[in-house]
């Protein structure tokens, strides 16, 4: 699994008790996960469908630096399912796991379409001309 | 259940697809939970710990008004389980419903502690002087 | 009159005296207001026309859950005027009370149109099948 | 009047109808109005006390520019009374008008303490050492 | 230079050292600038094109006021170039200078076409009927 | 260079001409390069000093994903140079590019202290026990 993006735990981001409110930490995991899936289907209309349990591990305080992980487990005939995990980016301690975040892939009617991916790409693969060093 | 709080779809709450972003969502649902947990456990230091499975039934769009309920399952020793369905208030149709959300009471050294509560009780009952009409 | 939307007071609602910022209590009664309007006249278009003077009776700090009550208290032809109380959840202590605040119910060309409506009704009454516990 | 804040209405500032969102505007003017009223007072520690009514007389489209004009129009023994003007920049068309906004001058133990002030002051005035071209 | 737009530091911007937040003040730089170059050019459809090195002489603590201040230094064909400088509104200690903020003026076919501007004008000449005091 | 923390333009940060703000750019690329400042010198209190000029070569839009690079080029005795790119994930082309971004690395009293750094490492390298896969 790779780890891209990272937050840094800022005032704005703090329940009432001073750590890491669960409620910014959730909406920065969908977007990396919305992210992902666009990036894989390329397609940019992608809907959340499902999200498996979430255990919150420990917890993160002021100043924290997080990183997100994302990877692709499963890749459905309309669908794909991640696999997400939070951790701090110094201690590597975990503070979540999520097994299934599940995204359907929409066509321009609203109604999921089949996407014809089976595996996970890379951007790099898919535009790369050779000339990046 | 009660259904409480109440959001309108505003364009700083969607996704670039233009309905509902799912993590404006997710933020909502856990600061109702907290409060909803803060109150019943008559303690603000409650920390969230497990979300079960989230099924997103429907989305909602800008300008719609969209009502959060929740209510007490189960009185643990030092935690408490709750319920959230999110509906469309006027058409009342199910955007997600969440079947476990449980979140810990925490002592002043940062650790767990019994709460010692095992029911529902309402702040009505905990506070009225009997003066309200 | 029924107190549904809570909030619960994060850093982020913060002025710097550590106190609930007044613009962000404003910024949340408007949108109580706007949601209670939209339901009551069923219409989505309409617009905050005037409010009436505002005391502030005691304010709010970190952490502290408060509840905005709303109920309507006159139907003009195009118009609804609501009365706003907020108050802290848990000790009731009443933080702010506006007596006036109007809505108009504007039509599809940007004018007031007369919204047929002269009382209170709930959404349960006009939704209801009869099938709900 | 000196007109001095400014906003660019952005997307993020619009209600679900496209037009300024009221609440994001009440928010402004506080923050403003506390600015001034620290400014004058010279004390950081102001509260709002009162708002006297409000008449949204027009409203705002995304990418119009509004400025912010305050001015205090009376100084009691503990509070500043100020009158607060909002208007679209270009056109100089009048947005709203708030004839009484007033602030307590508070002190350390958190109650109102007399200013001394009796008189609109300049900061240039207070701090300029004449170098200034 | 005038100072315009001011700002109270709140929780809400701060970094995690408490200290204001760079982030949160490029972006009001970034919106005043454009704010500005909107009004002189006479066209909302401005892009930032070039932001020259940036100086980060002092910071900012929560409760400070901090104040904004534009000039226009050239006015090229299709192009207008400002200043800027942020300063402490109390102390008037600056906090970062900017020579050179180049924003281009965009037509219809988002291309960059010619504004015929050459001097700094203020609204007040060009709307002002000649009533106001 | 790594890539790192990538966005998806959402409404909320666009400006009124439907654009990425630039604002909201200049507020990511500050976190980020913070973000990366503060795990190279293991230090949390680390300061924006310089930002060297900026040229916007493109936009972005409504539902684009962008990324954020950033890659150490300088190690001073109390300072680190850091050079930043952000582009478009998806097709690659340069957004905007910045040489020279320096942060102070500070001590508990304020002041600048030597960081004892001299090239990059990496968290890998630091905190990995050789358990990890």
């Amino acid at each position: 699994m790779n780890f891209h993006t990272r937050k840094w735990v800022k005032p704005e981001d703090l329940n009432p008790n001073g750590t890491l409110f669960g409620g910014s930490l959730l909406r920065w995991i969908d977007e990396e996960a919305a992210i992902y899936a666009v990036i894989q289907l390329e397609n940019p209309k992608v809907v959340t469908k499902y999200i498996s349990e979430i255990n919150f591990v420990s917890s993160a305080r002021q100043g924290d630096i997080i990183e997100l992980g994302i990877t692709a487990t499963h890749f459905g005939r309309t669908s794909i399912t991640l696999r997400c995990e939070v951790r701090n980016k110094i201690t590597r301690k975990s503070i979540l796991t999520i097994n299934d975040i599940v995204f359907v892939n929409m066509g321009d009617e609203g109604t999921p379409v089949p996407h014809g991916k089976t595996e996970i790409t890379y951007v790099r693969d898919r535009f790369d001309d050779g000339s990046e060093a």
